[in-house]
């Protein structure tokens, strides 16, 4: 049967007709804001709502069951109380729907796991497949769905989220807005009583639109599986994971949210190393991460350089390559030769390249243009503290112009910029134009160590 | 000698009178840049430019030579060519000037080991003691003298910084602008042919108006005596370290940049343990817990506290908590008794205390006002995740008034705040009046953690 539902996962994202069951007339009601944002999200399907009142909303009829609609089904999701769910389940079985969503929770992460495993029982003897319950929908770009109770609107873009907490979910999207991160998905999986990550994953291996995908996890069912599913993803694109109930204290509190056994997570971060996973501790450094790898070219090699106008954090730069497994290049008869034209007397054209605190933005032009022209660089780290010669309205202009030599030389960058107030305003223009640009030195370099 | 040196090191901060030699009329020079913000700072003692071109400069009568001067001159900052500094120096020494500030650079740091020496000895041999050379010079709150050539003003309040490197000395007082840390000294201490970290620590330890110390360090040159001011330092005070340099290739870098010895970086960091000094790895984290140390209360006991609205960043939290140190309070009589009036059914009054995604502010206020007044319960830390049903506009006068609470009780308090565009708003109003709001977990709980 896997292999089937390997062939069908593709429903789940792009189906041709959806029901909410469970649609309200009320705003204030989940069942009113999933149909909502999927009216507002554009969806490209047949839309059917549900609910028992009958009636208008938001302007489509609603249909008393799920049986009276009169077209078939291909996903319906069920937002009603717990105890009505088995019954609703029954009939989206009953009436051939190949996927359900149940956003209602009350099942296996407060105990109920009888009714979870009757749901899966009804679901799989119909060949039904059921995301969650517990959980707060899912979007897809790929058929502008978004059946997700989100109060934002998601921006659609090339990084997919899968993720077991619905609460940090419904954030992340706050999130991938004010950070600029576009979806190609984000997929709450909840208790994850039929379908998970490694499911969702076979959809993503091929999907062209997802370059980057960022997993949430606390617990894993089905280990063996998910490994497999992540090697044969991390061959194509980069996989993120976070994986929280890492200490003793925090698998205990994973257990009693989600249900799940953490395990050892020394076990877990040798397992996701060889399965070649990029494990973030924190949102931020996940964010960051996801935000570089789907903006910016691969490095072609290895040979990675350093510019600084400051020899301190150049010299907190090249601890965090090492950290993250940058290899400085180290040719010293090669880098004078690109960076010697770049470096006055007081410089060093030692990787890393300190072009010194007097530099200008025309240095900094030819020092940058230098590793992006250069056949033997691969990538650049840029640093910059503030100092009281380079005027800071020029820093903007040039990080922008520096960023595009790159980028057409189709090789990648990541600034790190210390300071005060022009400082912080460039950052924050620079990063609504997706250039990495970072206040921290060890954010920025761990970016560009993902890409190795 | 030494004793000595140490009842005198105060006059570095406090000197009566200054004299800038090699103070400039023209704006572009850092002898104009150096004078102007002594007179903008509002020095409180007397201040006297010298420059051999003579006249005015901002007002003040510019002297050939500091021996022209009709007063005695506690400290003299010296910003001329090195080729014309130790002329300077013997001047100084001539004078019974008693501090020296050597702002050039072109000495150890580039290999003119010779030259430092020289200077040592002539300063030596007259009791003067010598800061730097190759540094941006001093700021110190206790007598409004801003000797820096920074092109940020200087806020006074409570953080003592120390950094080795210059560019990233001038970038941190920026950062401390836009972060709005005050600070009650900020000295560039460059090649430390004299005055060094302890020599500082000195007048630290007992000065009232610093309450945290950060320093910057690329190499150690007496570790005996550091380790020894460091014990005394962090037995009244909390110190944080950044120590880069801490790979073989940033030692290298490090060797090169301000001429220092690193070594081996497991060393460091057990000796800094022994002395009780917390060690950030970047800027971000040690501005961060700096920030947090200086304006929040020590925790009176271990019992801390999570309180969430969403189980995934509670899981988070709790590994955090674990990763800073942070015991969490696990006496489960107390905790339902303390949290269950805020607590509904679908929550959890286990450590995190999970008051579920349907809080609004009055649970919070609830939840959050509970420790505060409970005798069981030491420090909290508050999560939040951006949820459809909380109205984000009482977020921040939730936070700012259960802040408030906390303050009132003198415990403290740390927040997590994730989600979208309403979140960043207010996480940057609140910032802007000091109180602990971060984005992202892990930095939130980090700077309870360094609180013990």
């Amino acid at each position: 049967m896997k292999k089937r539902q390997a062939d069908t996962i593709q429903r789940l994202f792009e189906p041709e007709s959806f029901a909410v069951i469970g649609a309200s007339q009320d705003p204030a009601k989940i069942g009113h804001k999933i149909f909502r944002n999927i009216l507002s999200g554009g969806y490209r399907g047949r839309l059917y709502p549900v609910s028992p009142a009958g009636g208008e909303i938001l302007g489509h009829k609603a249909h008393k069951a799920i049986e009276d609609i009169d077209d078939a089904i291909d996903q319906a999701t069920i937002v009603i109380p717990a105890k009505f769910v088995i019954d609703a389940v029954k009939s989206c079985a009953k009436k051939g729907v190949k996927h359900v969503q149940i956003i209602t929770s009350g099942f296996s992460e407060v105990g109920n796991n009888a009714e979870e495993h009757e749901i899966v029982d009804i679901a799989s003897a119909a060949g039904m497949r059921v995301l969650g319950p517990n959980i707060f929908g899912l979007y897809s770009a790929s058929s502008s769905l978004n059946s997700t109770f989100s109060a934002t609107s998601i921006m659609p873009g090339n990084v997919a989220i899968l993720t077991q907490s619905g609460a940090l979910g419904i954030a992340m999207i706050g999130k991938t807005a004010v950070d600029n991160i576009g979806l190609s998905t984000i997929v709450s999986i909840g208790n994850k009583c039929d379908i998970d990550e490694a499911d969702l994953l076979e959809y993503l291996i091929p999907q062209e639109q997802t370059k980057v995908i960022l997993i949430y996890v606390e617990g894993v069912k089905n280990g063996e599986r998910l490994i497999e599913a992540l090697k044969r993803t991390t061959a194509v694109k980069p996989v993120v994971v976070i994986k929280s109930g890492r200490s003793k204290r925090g698998a205990m509190a994973a257990a009693s949210h989600t249900g799940s056994l953490a395990g050892s997570d020394d076990i877990f971060d040798a397992i996701m190393r060889q399965c070649g996973v990029l494990r973030a501790e924190s949102l931020e450094e996940a964010f960051n991460w996801c935000k570089f790898l789907s903006t910016s070219p691969a490095p072609k090699g290895d040979r990675s350089v350093i510019v600084t106008n400051g020899g301190g954090i150049g010299v907190m730069a090249t601890d965090a390559s090492e950290k993250f497994g940058i290899e400085l290049f180290d040719d010293q008869p090669t880098l004078k030769e690109v960076f010697g034209p770049a470096t006055t007397s007081f410089g060093s054209t030692k990787n890393p390249v300190d072009i010194t605190g007097g530099a200008n933005s025309a240095d900094y032009d030819l020092a940058l243009s230098a590793p992006a022209h250069s056949e033997f660089m691969d990538a650049t780290m840029a640093l910059y503290c503030e100092t009281a010669t380079f005027d800071s309205e020029n820093l903007a202009p040039m990080i922008r112009k520096t960023y595009e030599t790159h980028r057409a030389a189709g090789k990648p960058i990541t600034y790190a910029i210390v300071g005060g107030e022009s400082v912080e305003k460039a950052i924050s223009a620079l990063k609504k134009d997706n250039i990495p640009v970072f206040s921290d030195v060890y954010q920025a370099v761990s970016c560009l160590g993902m890409s190795y």
